[in-house]
């Protein structure tokens, strides 16, 4: 059986790829352009004031020198200016870090009434550009808010603030024989409330669904410094509008989370990794809903890779990796890996078996292996997680994450590659040498209808983004997908918006922006 | 094996308690109170039009004869005007039964502009009064709304019209292998858009989770006639806010529900029950934590019931159905049911006996049983299904429905009889044989942290009532709980919103109804 303390070690392992604020600090910030030169469309909003010395003194008269951080410290500022992907920088000039909740509801308070425009962060690992000023807005960062406020062990509820570490509270979470609901690969830095103020997906996703269901009640500081709290410790609760829902996914734009409490479920004392070859996508939607009836309650992750994805994979393990050989012989059009998550070995891998016979038995399978020890399952999963650096190994990589009805999600893939095709784009040694792109693959959470495409390319160019955009958002448009399936929206997708949502859906949702912010303070230029 | 076809006959005999239309009509509505008089305080908003001639023309001129019910039919008119429990009794003269979202969004236009109050009926199964008018607010009937457009049997996600019957949509669930994620007494006649109106909790809970986090897509008709469209079948979408989240649980103050969208689970294939005694409510506690260690993913209920509410129920039993006898030879301060629903019998079987040994084993379980077949389950879910009955059968229940944290569930049955006891309500054949209350018993949903606090007594008055009311909100605002887990706030309610909600959360809910609906004409008197 998987100990405990293994299953711990594979859960480690699996945040191997996080980058860090060190390895961020590693790369520089010089090169880094400002948000506002690459978008030179987008002009700061004069109705916001710019940070005054009265401003400063009073922010100094309510914080200690430890939850601020001012121009003279560059490099800090640096920090919280730039996002993870290093794709946007801002431009602020002031970070408050504020140690109690009383304090960031004082700051809102003199925020909106000084119409100074202001971010608020979490973990800094957001990849829409949602979580950086895009000019000189004043960055609220929660990281000082951090601790565990309680957790019950009879009932497995957590209350927590917003700035606690995912990771930290998924380790003290285990020592408790639970676990958070969600596992995300930037786990290392994100921050609880930033994950539900993104509602991130993640992992766990299939198992233990999405934040809207988990999360039992959240305080929130309000534009106007008002403290909105509902940190209930209650499953069930029908006195009234269900408020949290709508700061869940709401990208720090219509209030500041600042505690989270949530349902955490027990963890699983045995775990089985399965990795699967078919020969076309069909198959694999048999082979989903044949999971969904032999593993069931048990069926954790169901993930699927294409065979490009895979070949470049290979490539790219080989040249940084020796040890990792190919879990099977052949290659095959499609690739699956199966995770089950249960109480008990023994039947897990009964349940396993009976489905293995079955998948294999009449060929939907055609081929397939199944994990004997823990090395074994972080190896197999080495090969699904190393897939988005390995697309970016060539030079550059275009990703986009999309929702898609399941039966539809490969076809955007297929479509992609015969537009790169069509238009020349396409490498290949004879035909097209000096194409600049290696191809389009097709990976993702196929439980949850999650595509990840990524387009490997030697370089970033505007003829390659000028053929994917907007084909790719008006193709999902057409299948009725989502263009953001758990990333967000952010500064990025701020004006892709109608790709997902109806005018009326755009039009709701301003309302609800202007309703709670009527200054527009928080997170400006973004979102909606 | 629990066979399929034996499960939907289990399923079917839980249902049988329901109080269908025809029950309805046998009682009679004479003696029915109107609520006007019932709440003599509450007055009519003379800013609402009385419906015209003018209007009723309008209304014909978009609806056939078949979707229009008017004064001349008296006795349909009291179907709607009527609800469940007959405490609740309005006066509308009209009843609307749109065939079409269309003439939902028309009539929800010309309301608007015409300030006609307008109150969303689904099956009007409703305990708190929020389903019928409380004056003369014409009602709109989803009835006429009641088709499946969609079922993907690969993702198991269903859309429906709002007025589908739960029990009708479960059933063709059912033939597909997939089952709603919501079971209720009810089920014969409340439906989906009225279940998600209300977010009904129910038996499924435990195992499935909240509408919130299973319904992916709600399409509603605002206040103003808009159709706000988010009937997506994706499990994960980021873009923007979750519009649909407000609605679930809004009591159709602030749109009406025209369609539902919904992620169904796998329909499980094996079933077991087990029936078990305790000594105290400490105990139950230690179960808890034991079945969701050893049960895990295949608990699927865990309800407890105190001697009081067994001791009620046996004797109403003995009266009334002579083949059931208690599944235990001798009382116990506490009982505790259990079942688990999985996809391998042996398993769970194997699974369940391991747990039951191990709570046995150090008599923290001083007796049990579990049952070996069909017919026993049956019998078993029987005796914690009969309680609300059982505790009427005296003359009168005093009926409350209300979250706490898990801990301190049971002192609130304690504290209650305390008080009964103290003010010499309490009956005792020897020392107060006029006592007019049986007891305060209490039983319920331990997994959701729900119970079900009954005060059985001969008769209702005044004196009982005021006793009770408002020491229960007060004991349990005390606590940290919710005076409404399950059944909403409705007319019911209303005013005592403040014992679960802060100020600060009571003003942010009214500025949303003021928001959505600024007339104010969407379920009027009710809710916030």
């Amino acid at each position: 059986m998987l100990s405990f303390v293994n299953y711990i070690k594979l859960c480690a392992s699996r945040r191997s790829h996080l980058l860090t604020k060190t390895t961020f600090q590693r790369y520089g910030y010089s090169t880094i352009k400002l948000t506002s030169d690459n978008y030179p469309n987008l002009k700061r909003n004069d109705n916001f004031k710019k940070i005054t010395s009265d401003d400063l003194a009073y922010f100094q008269s309510i914080l200690t020198p430890q939850e601020l951080i001012i121009a003279k410290d560059k490099d800090e500022l640096n920090l919280y200016n730039t996002d993870w992907t290093h794709k946007y920088k801002g431009q602020s000039n002031i970070v408050l870090k504020p140690k109690s909740v009383d304090k960031v509801s004082l700051i809102m308070n003199y925020c909106s009434k000084e119409r100074i425009a202001v971010v608020p962060q979490g973990g800094n690992t957001d990849l829409v550009g949602g979580s950086v000023p895009v000019f000189d807005e004043l960055i609220l960062s929660l990281s000082n808010l951090n601790k565990i406020r309680s957790f019950d062990e009879l009932t497995g509820i957590l209350k927590c603030d917003a700035g606690a570490i995912l990771e930290d509270v998924d380790n003290y979470l285990k020592d408790k024989g639970y676990l958070f609901p969600l596992d995300l690969g930037a786990k290392g830095s994100c921050q609880i409330g930033g994950c539900v103020a993104t509602n991130a997906g993640g992992q766990r996703l299939l198992r233990y669904g999405s934040l809207h269901g988990n999360v039992l009640g959240l305080e929130v500081v309000l534009p106007d410094g008002t403290i909105l709290n509902s940190m209930h410790s209650l499953r069930k609760d029908n006195t009234g509008y269900d408020l949290k829902q709508l700061f869940i996914g709401s990208e720090g734009t219509i209030g500041i989370i600042t505690g989270v409490s949530i349902l955490t479920p027990t963890n699983p004392k045995s775990t089985n990794v399965s990795f699967l070859a078919v020969k076309d996508f069909k198959d694999i939607e048999t082979v989903f809903k044949r999971a969904k009836r032999d593993l069931s309650e048990i069926l954790s992750a169901f993930e699927f890779m294409d065979m490009k994805s895979m070949q470049l994979t290979k490539k790219h393990l080989a040249e940084t990796d020796g040890s990792m050989t190919f879990p099977l012989e052949n290659e095959h059009p499609f690739y699956i890996l199966i995770e089950t998550s249960g109480s008990n070995k023994e039947h897990d891998d009964a349940k396993m078996e009976k489905f293995l016979e079955d998948v294999m038995g009449d060929e939907t399978v055609i081929d397939g292996t199944m994990a004997q020890d823990v090395t074994e399952i972080e190896k197999i999963w080495k090969w699904r997680e190393m897939i988005p650096e390995s697309c970016q190994s060539e030079g550059a990589v275009y990703k986009y994450d999309v929702s898609l009805p399941l039966s539809k999600i490969y076809s955007l893939v297929e479509s992609t590659n015969a537009k790169l095709l069509k238009e020349d784009l396409l490498y290949d040694p004879v035909k097209n040498p000096s194409g600049p792109v290696i191809g389009a693959v097709g990976y993702g959470h196929i439980g949850d209808g999650n595509l990840h495409l990524n387009v490997a390319a030697k370089e970033y160019n505007k003829i390659i983004e000028k053929c994917l955009e907007p084909f790719i958002y008006e193709a999902v448009s057409e299948l009725q997908g989502s263009i953001s399936a758990e990333h967000g929206v952010g500064l990025q997708k701020k004006n892709h918006l109608h790709y997902s949502k109806s005018p009326v859906e755009i039009k709701v949702m301003k309302d609800i922006k202007n309703h709670f912010d009527p200054n527009g303070v928080l997170n400006p230029y973004k979102y909606v």
